[in-house]
């Protein structure tokens, strides 16, 4: 992706249409490129995150794997390192944030799956870290990365960085992460099983699950890029959107996909009696909640030039994604 | 606690002899002040990090507090504001750093009491978390305490610190806490339950479950107090002695104090096939170990001044508790 929006790379000729004009398409297909990119160096530096040092505790480290290094979308530190791209970062300068947002999400999930919880026995199309590992090593598992993730987050941001600069993104991804941020999601979302919530209610619930990690990588990301005040600002507002049109479009992936195409059990909400943006709005409105908060997303980059492309594209990659 | 060996409080008339000297019993009563002086800030400020910030989760809060605000000895914040203290710094200096420690220490027993892990129903004589607020509640709180001690790590430690020392010490926490440090130390316990292990076994076991936590406190404290290299590596040497000791007195304490003192069940170890010193050494041998630890702790500590004394006194605490 380059400085701007004349030096777009084109479409590759054969590229596939989505369904929407050449622009969007031309659009899609740079994104493509770029995710692939970025996702090649996370995912290597993933493998890092994950190197045991010694032969002590050789399973907690295969357990750590197993989740971590299971593929998946990869959508918060592409988000992290688009973010810190479009104000005029580098890559690199965002690595150490999008690992440690990877692994946090990766724990949040193995956690999540817990008989004790959501009582999940299939993730990305295998079985879940306690089918395979035992609960008490997907605990400690989930516990490893979580508290590794901001060793990562110190040690693999660049030196050249301003310190107190790293300390804003730790501060900020330990309080999206947190007990007034995801963790707070969470429990909201157990207590809500088989209540009556409102859109309200669904949309603050979603602020804090999805939405806090969504916004830490994208603030964040543009800290560590060199973003100025009214930039973070802007990200947090795209941010907002995205994390929430995310959730729109997961839960009709839940109603509208199959078991196959997610690689998780689907229809999953509504037996559990879990309030859904489909539940509340119907299919129809939902697929027009989710493209008004698209519109959200890319209004807040108004002033964004077209280093800040990679980031419209995703925001449509949340919403149009078919896993 | 004066700035030289020289200017100590006299000891209270009637303060309690404990079978030492006079000089040993002076320093004991001065301890005793100095850790109820700096237990009250530390209890004051941890009330503060589990403060609600609105209405939602309220129940997450709850659990929170039920296992930060119980009391314990809480010897790891002590120990960080000590070295801290003792190379010149402030007690605030390390107010964050030993909040921080505390909340990552009640979330290990918060996770390790769970019925997937030692399944324990007593902890500081009450019901241990799960036992009150649920498997899930207990899960999350742990989480909860261990990502929110980074955000108060960074936010409570003072802006005169230079951001790269702060920096410094949340990658040492998070080396010290995650999956090679506690929770490898955490997965190796759980797989030896009911194996034969030798002596050089347990004490890497416990270097890695309770030494390295004791090893951040002091060098982390110490390094926010403006501690150098050489301080840093004596401090590191007292810590690992002073962590290792106070497993030794905890083994034994198992053996020979009753569950009332210890308001937590005894005997268990033995019970669950764990190995302990005792059950390896003797009684006896165990008790001239702890006593040649705490020697190790003090000959680590000779080139520091009066300052040091509540160090000092704290490695004979570790060793001569109670409970």
């Amino acid at each position: 992706m380059g400085n701007s929006r004349t030096n777009r790379i084109d479409p590759e000729p054969d590229a596939p249409l989505t369904g929407h004009d050449a622009a969007d398409s031309s659009s899609t297909v740079d994104f493509e490129q770029y995710r692939a990119a970025r996702i090649t160096i996370i995912e290597e530096a993933l493998g890092k995150c994950v190197s045991e040092p010694d032969g002590a505790a050789a399973r907690l480290f295969e357990s750590m794997r197993y989740s971590l290094l299971a593929g998946g979308k990869r959508i918060r530190p592409v988000l992290a390192i688009a973010a810190c791209e479009a104000v005029g970062g580098g890559p690199r300068d965002a690595l150490g944030l999008a690992c440690a947002l990877e692994m946090i999400h990766t724990y949040s999930m193995i956690h999540d799956d817990l008989p004790c919880m959501d009582d999940d026995d299939l993730r990305r199309g295998k079985p879940t870290n306690h089918k395979v590992f035992g609960e008490a090593f997907a605990t400690l598992a989930g516990d490893g990365l979580l508290t590794d993730a901001f060793a990562v987050l110190v040690n693999m941001t660049p030196v050249g960085i301003a310190p107190a600069t790293t300390l804003d993104a730790v501060a900020g991804v330990a309080r999206a992460a947190g007990s007034a941020g995801m963790v707070a999601g969470q429990v909201i979302d157990l207590l809500g099983e088989g209540r009556a919530i409102d859109i309200a209610d669904l949309e603050a619930l979603h602020g804090l699950k999805t939405g806090a990690l969504f916004v830490a990588a994208a603030v964040e990301g543009g800290r560590l890029g060199g973003a100025g005040a009214a930039q973070l600002r802007a990200l947090e507002a795209y941010a907002r959107a995205v994390g929430l049109a995310f959730q729109v479009a997961d839960d009709l992936l839940d109603v509208e996909a199959s078991t196959e195409q997610l690689g998780k059990r689907t229809h999953k909400d509504s037996e559990r009696g879990k309030a859904t943006y489909p539940g509340l709005l119907g299919v129809a409105q939902s697929h027009r909640l989710a493209r008004s908060l698209l519109d959200r997303a890319n209004q807040a980059l108004l002033s964004f030039d077209g280093r800040a492309d990679p980031l419209r594209a995703l925001a449509r990659f949340a919403v149009e994604r078919t896993r």
